[in-house]
């Protein structure tokens, strides 16, 4: 009789309920074809006594079948498998898949770009703040809000970005972004056209050259010379679309872009319809003077700025932004709505409380410090281990420097990697489009090393430049 | 002498500190033209006395001026304005912008669709998952992590998946995105070629509909029958690249997608290069039986599957994810990459330690509970106030139905909205691509609705439908 063809073995022990053992069974041999279409299915009290199980547990199976499709009840109450569920490709789901831990290599000291000081990141405040922020949230800030970004936020941040950068921007000019990479990403979206191609400085980030070429951009690289971005090299196609400029703090070489350059370059584009994306990557740690006045202000209709709290507080939190041009602003947040609808909102009301409370302007003063100590120390080792053989380039900001080694030639597929010691540390290389002309020097990222490893990462990559250079 | 012409109004009550205004007044004037190049300016010492000011106060406004290249010192020891700094277009930063502050139109009661009950999010609990995300976090967890996201989160995510809706998947398999939107976008990117079109049901979702637009897709609608999708009136271009379904709970309608079109819908796609895209977005709350088993199930090289927890927790996390197959996991890895380098880290490690410890599996059961108990109440008194003159459409899951009315006309452009009334509610064809046959329904989104305003709500509602129809 029906019901003995099913072959259901139930097993007690399993994680797996009942229910779905019986469920799981039966459509996994309809969909295998050794349950036909139009076969009968043995009615619940006789299967339950059959497997010795509760007949609601046979019902919930049954209930379940139903509600996909893969029996139907015939008139006379029977139950039917039902037609075209028969599907041969499919294979059962495997009890355990195996999962291959791969090890990445690990390296004891790196001197990694673009990562602040970890260990000073104020963990038991910005938890307090972000539990402050969950329990006082009004009912609509834990929904679908404006794609561009909490407005609370954003016009805390037009403040700060008033007194820090002396830049003017209403709250409706900004959109809030998973950080930089996305303001870039998006930035490069809305201007792309079929074709286009983006003007930008070469040495740039490696990152950067990537965004551009994934949202399809040609790359138009102009070579830096002693003070940063040369615009005598920059040439103009038909179908440049964007300037991509670092004037704080180029990356990597860490020139601050000259008054009469950036005048140079406005100019320039004077009459043309090109946008330029002033990237401020890490303006806040500037050790002489303040924040340098940004682009923007002096041509807000022309210039994208980019920021981001990556450098400050920390890559984890993906908080960055855009300040953009009234122009653009719409295609701009429609763009963000339609690619992630907008950012996290809890993050942006505890970091608009950690700025208003002044915890934020506590915390970058703290971190300068510190960053200052640990470039310091970066620099007299670098030139007592090196002498005159070392050049520093870019000391004045960030938490990164380049340093230009005399006769020496690193590369290689821009990454130097001293495995043996331990340590690795990028070239500049890696950043260069045109390739050549930085072959000597190397990024010594110090944010998140400590003095003791930064003494010792140099004296371990000392002992692999002694060994005869590769040019 | 120098010095007089510098015309600086010292305001010691400002915010901005005394060496920022004598910077910004001079580097304001040198911008103008009013400080022409080659000018000379007055000796530090002279110029503090003059404003009665500490001579660090104007060095610290020379540094800044020299910093970014607005000054230069001459061999004489003389401080002379820069060559080509002056830009006629400069505007001086304005003091203030009149913010003007948009009032939005709010409705007292808003049957939104895809807003799960705010008053119930677990705030307490939910703080202390973050603050205690933040506080045991390993220090890389506070830094770039991989593309795809949390690895340990991947993990739980898998697990999850298994026990909840029988689909076994590596956690390689996994990415987590800012919400499904996102995981809609990086696939539809990843999909499209020039001139592309996907196949989706209509009605079909309004957000899935500008997405895929905004991807650069064409639109190749397949109406929905009595069960949903129509295979039998779908057909592909040779540039179909995708199909979208909603197989769990067909977004509006609340259709199952039955066996048999799962089977069919695979059958129709052997030997072609189309992928199906799966947005299971709301399978948590199904009142009668388990979670649906996912087409991804049948097919998982074919179907790219996505989630999101906006619907089960709160949209403001934008925690989603996509589980994508084998072939295309690198290219939607790199993509991820580059849009957004990451989700949040903080989010993900405080999600996963709410999944491991059982917190979410209670939190979904609380919810459902709470839901069912709406939903009935929204189904009576429907059936009270309209009789059978309304008939109601996917009841069986999430938190949104559908209800038809007889002899009624709604559309209009796409939203119904009684602003004399006070209540919003939205039309199906909004999200209908080929517009007509939909005009007689409503969608009744409950989650964020009280009982209280449900009855309310409904209760104006037939006032206004009461008033004769539009057709």
């Amino acid at each position: 009789m029906a019901g003995s063809f099913l072959h259901i073995q139930i097993d007690k022990n399993l994680k797996l309920s009942l229910s779905r053992q019986v469920y799981e069974k039966i459509r996994d041999d309809i969909l295998m074809g050794s349950l036909q279409p139009e076969t009968r299915l043995p009615a619940t009290r006789r299967l339950a006594k059959e497997l010795e199980i509760s007949r609601n547990v046979v019902m919930g199976a049954y209930d379940q079948l139903h509600a996909e499709g893969y029996i139907e009840s015939s008139s006379g109450s029977y139950t039917r498998v039902a037609d075209d569920t028969h599907y041969r490709q499919y294979r059962k789901t495997p009890k355990e898949i195996k999962i291959l831990d791969v090890e990445g290599s690990s390296c004891d000291i790196e001197f990694k770009t673009g990562v602040p000081d970890l260990a000073l990141f104020p963990r038991t405040l910005w938890g307090k703040y972000l539990k402050n922020a969950v329990k006082f949230a009004r009912k609509e800030e834990l929904t679908y809000d404006q794609p561009n970004g909490h407005e609370g936020f954003r016009k805390v941040l037009a403040d700060y970005l008033y007194k820090s950068r002396g830049i003017r921007v209403l709250p409706s000019q900004i959109v809030i972004t998973s950080g930089a990479t996305q303001a870039l990403f998006l930035t490069a979206k809305i201007l792309y056209t079929d074709g286009c191609d983006a003007v930008l400085e070469d040495p740039g980030g490696y990152g950067v050259i990537e965004i551009l070429k994934t949202a399809g951009f040609g790359l138009n690289p102009v070579k830096t010379n002693g003070t940063g971005f040369d615009i005598s090299r920059m040439h103009f196609t038909r179908n440049t679309r964007l300037v991509y400029v670092t004037p704080s703090h180029q990356f990597p070489m860490g020139y601050t872009m000259p008054a009469a350059t950036r005048i140079g370059l406005l100019k320039r584009l004077q009459d043309r319809d090109i946008y330029i994306v002033e990237d401020d990557y890490d303006s806040e740690f500037r050790y002489d003077g303040s924040p340098i006045h940004p682009l923007k202000a002096l041509d807000p209709d022309r210039v994208i700025y980019i920021g981001s709290f990556s450098k400050v507080l920390s890559p984890a939190l993906r908080i960055g932004y855009a300040v953009v041009p009234e122009k653009l602003i719409g295609r701009f947040s429609k763009l963000k709505q339609f690619s992630d609808a907008q950012s996290p909102l809890i993050d942006q009301i505890a970091l608009k409380n950690f700025i208003q409370d002044g915890a934020f302007e506590n915390h970058v003063y703290k971190m300068k410090k510190s960053y200052q100590k640990k470039r310091n120390i970066l620099i007299s080792t670098l030139k007592e281990t090196f002498g005159s053989g070392v050049k520093i380039y870019g000391e004045n900001a960030g938490i990164h420097i380049v340093a230009g080694f005399e006769n020496r030639c690193f590369d290689l597929n821009g990454k130097l990697e001293l495995c043996h010691n331990r340590v690795r540390i990028q070239s500049v290389e890696k950043h260069v489009i045109n390739k050549g002309d930085h072959t000597h020097q190397l990024i010594f990222g110090y944010g998140n090393l400590t003095r003791e490893e930064i003494v010792d990462g140099i004296n371990k990559l000392n002992r692999f430049i002694s060994v005869p250079g590769c040019s």
